[in-house]
């Protein structure tokens, strides 16, 4: 206490010196701004809606992650396009329903490594898009939209690729251990998965236990590099996906155990990207979102992730599997702390940073996105009115405003489909959980989601499956 | 923009007049300081460990409980002394199991309006012992702890009384619709449920419509009036209890219905209790504490809360009867952001707050309250070791560090008693929603829960039920 005065006169120094200079020099500085705003889109894989603090886990810390949904906008009924890997990281990067693609198949859930297919060339994506706009482009992290050389990030509109071309729990080779010891034991030598340069592969079997590290440093590097021109980072990483890793400084973290420490690294990793950016005075400048492609795994137990109140995982186009724990983080431009109303989705992305990079939107092919700079400015609402939920080829579910109804219900792996007819209905705003079927005292909002669908099916164009090429 | 430089400008003044005034005034405010706290307790009724924001909600909006968590700690693993109403306030009052003080029963699990029985004289009260220290003290809202004269708040510690002496449906009277219709449609008039102001009827029945706003008015009205003297204000509002009520100007605010609207009142009052504080410079010297009396009430559907990731609600042993949304804000003392990684109980509140008030603990009865000062200042951790769960006087289940053991396990309301033998298991840390026993894999866990039970059963000394005389 005796130093206090001193201290206080130390910071009122500061803080006049800090008055001073913004007075005099902030308005150069604003009028340098570059005028297209940089984009990191952090992508986790099989990160459930309830895994994050700021969603509600108990007992995995997530520091950076709950500072950046205060400092920016959390998005609670954020859904992505599909319920496993391939087709929703093809809706994101299309803002298409992967049906519209082919990135999806009723017999092949994901592409393989024995896969022949991947990505169609007609398709723009995300990275195109801006690319055309001037942006430098790169992917860290895990791909899965083909790994043969015309679907690789290179071949899609990326400059520069460092990462996984499928999952990390592919390549299993016949001398690792046999059942669930190779997932639960896990060791980097059990997964023969490349670590690609580009379109070279730089590292086989790759060390997992420090990918989430690797991803992150080589992404700062990109932005260190590219700070003078905009940019679009996809840092996809491959974690939490069975099997589990995480860098030695991470073993023991969390109090939820291996699966907490993984996600503790990768809010360590967040903490990386958004300090980077205030360091180098891009934060004003850079929207980053958040997001997971699908709910979690719950199959795996402990090693997997939680829904939080929503109804399984995963695979199933319940909102578990679907509605990923989302923020969107633009310091200035979107408002600190809000939670927003509206419904969103991946596929919205293409539409938002094409509007913001002020580059078209995609013309060629019939788009499922809607812009969203109105919600993150608190300018208006999304025009989003309706969210289809795929399985595949099949719609299985319907979003309309805050009701859900659901035509088929499956869990999510190795569950029986159950057809309803009438109609299961839920009010997700009310009900997150899904939990009250209330289609009784709702027969006309049953009717007119029916007639939105009968629209939606009329005129829906199905492309054949890439994933089934072999 | 045209104006940016003159509001700069304004703004710098501003500051600049801020940095002087604190570095001359402020250590004279110090100085000022009255060296014991101020105490309150914001206690909801049947709210659910999900229905805050913070605490994962999707669609409840509580933007001064989400800037209550950021300026303070949250405590994702705190617990009440029973799954219903009347022993778990017993048990917040007195800092003891409520088997210990008869504040519980295995016929009527709590006070009715023909109850002749109460809180007995010879527990020392919260209020009781704060009062020894020179405390103001003033109870708004439910009681429940026993309505005859003995047992009011005003004999049990407390200078002031504004409130309903127990639950907001009861005394339904004979002319209200039958069945659930009073219940989804209510209104005041169907309750004839009375308001006191001390030992006195002001009202009957209760216009429960304004109730939650009331209640805040009157406690922001006793902060300015007590603001001189160190105080403890004990406001334990009537909702989210069904039937719902809440103020005109907060109906249809929430997307989540009426329960959404009901909460988002209480998220007003918090704001407004917040607020108070910071007007009279008393935040910086006052420890708030929201928590809620037990789990939600899952048998009204919409109108009761959620558990969120957590299992069961209301009247259970599983966590979601049990576990609460818990906030301490003390700003400057406690670390802001903060979440507590240890188990807390509101039977802690008597250690703690009678340790920050420099008064003795109350000796006089064995007490199951741990001091929570060290992690509240992140000095250290709670002393606490185990949790009993109990159901009137049937031990139910134990947490013992990560773990949960249950003997028996009940759902809520209407369900059949279920025994375990062998006990179940559960690690509440990496499975809050009691999913996966794990009991096979660790012998050694229940062998140590089972004494650690052994030995408090040879200790515990039951009291007679008051809640069963007539």
């Amino acid at each position: 206490m005796n130093h206090l005065p001193t201290k206080r006169l130390r910071f009122c120094l500061l803080t006049l010196f800090i008055v001073l200079s913004s007075a005099c020099g902030l308005r150069a500085v604003e009028a340098d701004k570059p005028s297209k705003p940089n984009f990191v889109v952090i992508f986790c894989d099989d990160l459930g809606w309830g895994d994050l603090g700021c969603f509600g886990n108990p007992t995995i810390r997530t520091k950076h992650l709950d500072k950046m949904a205060a400092e920016g906008m959390k998005f609670t009924q954020f859904y992505v396009g599909a319920s496993v890997c391939t087709p929703s990281r093809a809706a994101l990067m299309t803002g298409r329903l992967p049906c519209r693609s082919g990135m999806c198949s009723n017999k092949k859930r994901v592409l393989f490594p024995d896969s022949k297919g991947g990505i169609p060339a007609s398709e723009v994506t995300l990275a195109e898009a801006l690319k055309q706009g001037g942006y430098s482009t790169a992917c860290f992290g895990k791909w899965h939209l083909g790994h043969l050389k015309p679907f690789l990030p290179t071949s899609n509109g990326f400059d520069y690729f460092f990462g996984i071309p499928y999952s990390n729990d592919m390549d299993r080779l016949a001398s690792a251990p046999k059942g669930r010891e190779a997932v639960f034991n896990p060791k980097p030598e059990y997964y023969n998965v490349p670590l690609m340069r580009n379109e070279e592969i730089i590292e086989r079997p790759a060390d997992q236990t420090t990918i989430t590290r690797r991803y992150t440093e080589e992404a700062i590097k990109y932005i260190d590099e590219n700070k003078d021109k905009p940019f679009f980072i996809y840092l996809a990483h491959s974690m939490p996906h069975i099997p589990l890793f995480r860098s030695p400084e991470f073993v023991g973290v969390s109090r939820r155990g291996y699966f907490g420490d993984v996600i503790q690294e990768i809010d360590w990793s967040v903490g990386q990207i958004l300090q980077k950016l205030r360091d180098t005075g891009l934060d004003e400048n850079t929207l980053v979102v958040f997001c997971s492609d699908n709910g979690p795994w719950l199959i795996f137990g402990d090693h997997g992730g939680s829904a939080g109140p929503l109804r399984d995982g995963k695979g199933s186009t319940w909102d578990g599997g679907m509605r990923e724990p989302t923020i969107f983080w633009w310091p200035k431009t979107i408002p600190a702390g809000e939670v927003a109303a509206d419904v969103g989705s991946t596929m919205d992305l293409m539409a938002t940073f094409t509007k913001l990079a002020g580059v078209p939107t995609p013309t060629a092919n019939k788009l499922d996105s809607y812009d969203l700079t109105p919600v993150l400015k608190q300018t208006g609402t999304s025009k989003r009115e309706s969210l289809f939920y795929y399985r595949g080829y099949d719609l299985m579910a319907v979003r309309h405003g805050p009701w859900k109804l659901h035509l088929y219900t499956q869990t999510g792996y190795g569950g029986k489909r159950e057809t309803h007819n009438p109609p299961l209905l839920f009010n997700l705003e009310h009900d997150p959980g899904e939990s009250r079927n209330v289609a009784n005292d709702n027969p006309e909002v049953i009717e007119e989601i029916l007639a939105v669908i009968k629209k939606h099916q009329s005129e829906m164009v199905f492309a054949e499956s890439q994933l089934e090429i072999r």
